[in-house]
C-alpha cells in the first residue's frame, strides 16, 4: 500500500488532465484551465510523496512521464485548438506539434536522467502546459497568427537547449541578476495591464519561461554556464 | 538521420492520435476512428523500422510509450466520452479510468521488459484503443450502462493478468485449439449480424481481446502456461 500512494497521486494528475480535455470538449475553458493547474499541483506532489515514503521506483517515473504528457501536452494543445487554433489554417498541426514536442521533451529527459544535473534542458512540460492553459483562462484573444506563434514558441522551448533552473541542485546553472530583474519587470507590467485571478496564475509560468530564455542568452556572455 | 527515422514514425503515431481527438471535438467519429487505426499502423511500423535500420534506442522506446498513451488511451477514451459516456453519470470518470489503465499498462510493460517473455501480460493498449474506436465507427448505440461497462472491461483487461500471444516469441504462451474455435465462431457471427467496413475493422481487435480471455481460462486447466 505504501508503494502505491505516490502512484495514486500520479494517476490523479492524469485523471485531472482527462477532465481538462473533457471540459474543453464542452467549451468550458475556465474549468479546463483549472484542471491543468490542479494536475500540476498533483504532479508536484507525487515525487515528494514518493521520497517521503522512501518508495521512488522506475515504475513511478514511467507513469509520471505518461501522465505529464496527457495533462501538460495533450490537454493544453486541445484547449489551444478549441480556443483559437481551429480557425487558423494548419492549427491542428500546431496543436499536434505542441503535444509532440512535449513527448520528445519527456523521452529525452527520461533517457538523460542522471547525466545532466543542476538544471533542466528545455522548458519543463508542466510549465509549458500551464502557460498555455492559464493564458486561455485570461480570455484575451490575440490575432490568430500571434496565438499560433505563441503555441509554437512554447512547443519549441520544450525541445530547445534553453536552460531552466530546477531549484533543487546545489551546483545548478547560475541565476543571473539582470535576467531576474527584467523578468520581474515584465511580470509586474503584465499584472499592471491585467490584474485578475487568471493573470496571477499565468504570470509565474510565463515568467519562468521568459527567465530561462534571458538567463541562457546572458550566460552566452559570462562563461559561467554549467557544462 | 538514420537514427531519427523510426522516431519520426513514432511521432506520426502521436500526431494521428491528436487528430483523432480533434475530430472527436468536431463530432466526427468516423475520421477520429480512422486516425486511431492509422496510428496503430504507424505504431506497428516504428519498431520494425528501428530494427531494420539497427537503431533501436531507449529514447525510441520511451517515445513509443508516450505516443501510444495518447493514440490508444486518451483518444479512444475521449471518443467514448463524446459518443455515449457524456450522457452517463460518472462517464467522465470511466473515460479517465480507461486512459489511466492504459498508462498503468505502459508503465508496467516498460519496467518489466526483459523479464516476461513470449506473451503480453494484459491486453496491449493499441488493441484496447482500437476495439473502442472501431466499435464507435460501427455506430451502434447500446444502452448507456452497457457501453460504460464495455469501456470499463477493456480498461480492466489492460491491467489484468490475462495473457496475450505476442506472435514473436518461439516459446510463448501456447495457443489452445478450443479458444481459437470459439473466437472464430464469435467473430464470424458478429460479421454475419453486421457486415460493414467498420465491423471488418472491429472484429480482429475484438477477437484478439476475446481470445486472450478464453485462452487464459482454458490454460488454468491444462497446466501448460508459460511461467
Amino acid at each position: 500500500m505504501r508503494n502505491a500512494i505516490p502512484n495514486i497521486v500520479t494517476a490523479v494528475n492524469l485523471v485531472l488532465g482527462m477532465f481538462a480535455i473533457i471540459f474543453t470538449l464542452q467549451g468550458d475553458f475556465a474549468y479546463a484551465a483549472f484542471f491543468v493547474v490542479a494536475a500540476m499541483v498533483a504532479d508536484g506532489l507525487d515525487g515528494r510523496v514518493a521520497r517521503y515514503f522512501g518508495v521512488s521506483s522506475d515504475f513511478g517515473k514511467e507513469l509520471d512521464s505518461l501522465c505529464d504528457l496527457v495533462s501538460f501536452g495533450v490537454a493544453p494543445a486541445i484547449m489551444a485548438y478549441a480556443y483559437m487554433l481551429k480557425d487558423f489554417s494548419g492549427g491542428a498541426l500546431i496543436a499536434a506539434a505542441f503535444a509532440t514536442c512535449g513527448a520528445l521533451r519527456l523521452a529525452r529527459f527520461n533517457v538523460n536522467t542522471g547525466t545532466v544535473k543542476g538544471y533542466f534542458m528545455g522548458l519543463p512540460i508542466p510549465a509549458a502546459g500551464c502557460v498555455i492553459a492559464t493564458f486561455i483562462l485570461i480570455g484575451i484573444k490575440p490575432s490568430g497568427w500571434i496565438f499560433a506563434l505563441m503555441v509554437a514558441v512554447f512547443a519549441y522551448l520544450m525541445i530547445s537547449t534553453v536552460r531552466y533552473p530546477d531549484f533543487k541542485g546545489k551546483e545548478g546553472e547560475p541565476i543571473r541578476i539582470i535576467p531576474v530583474i527584467i523578468t520581474l519587470l515584465v511580470g509586474a507590467y503584465i499584472l499592471y495591464l491585467n490584474l485578475t485571478f487568471a493573470s496571477i496564475l499565468f504570470v509565474p509560468f510565463f515568467a519562468f519561461a521568459l527567465f530561462g530564455i534571458l538567463n541562457t542568452i546572458f550566460g552566452l556572455f559570462d562563461g559561467r554556464s554549467v557544462q
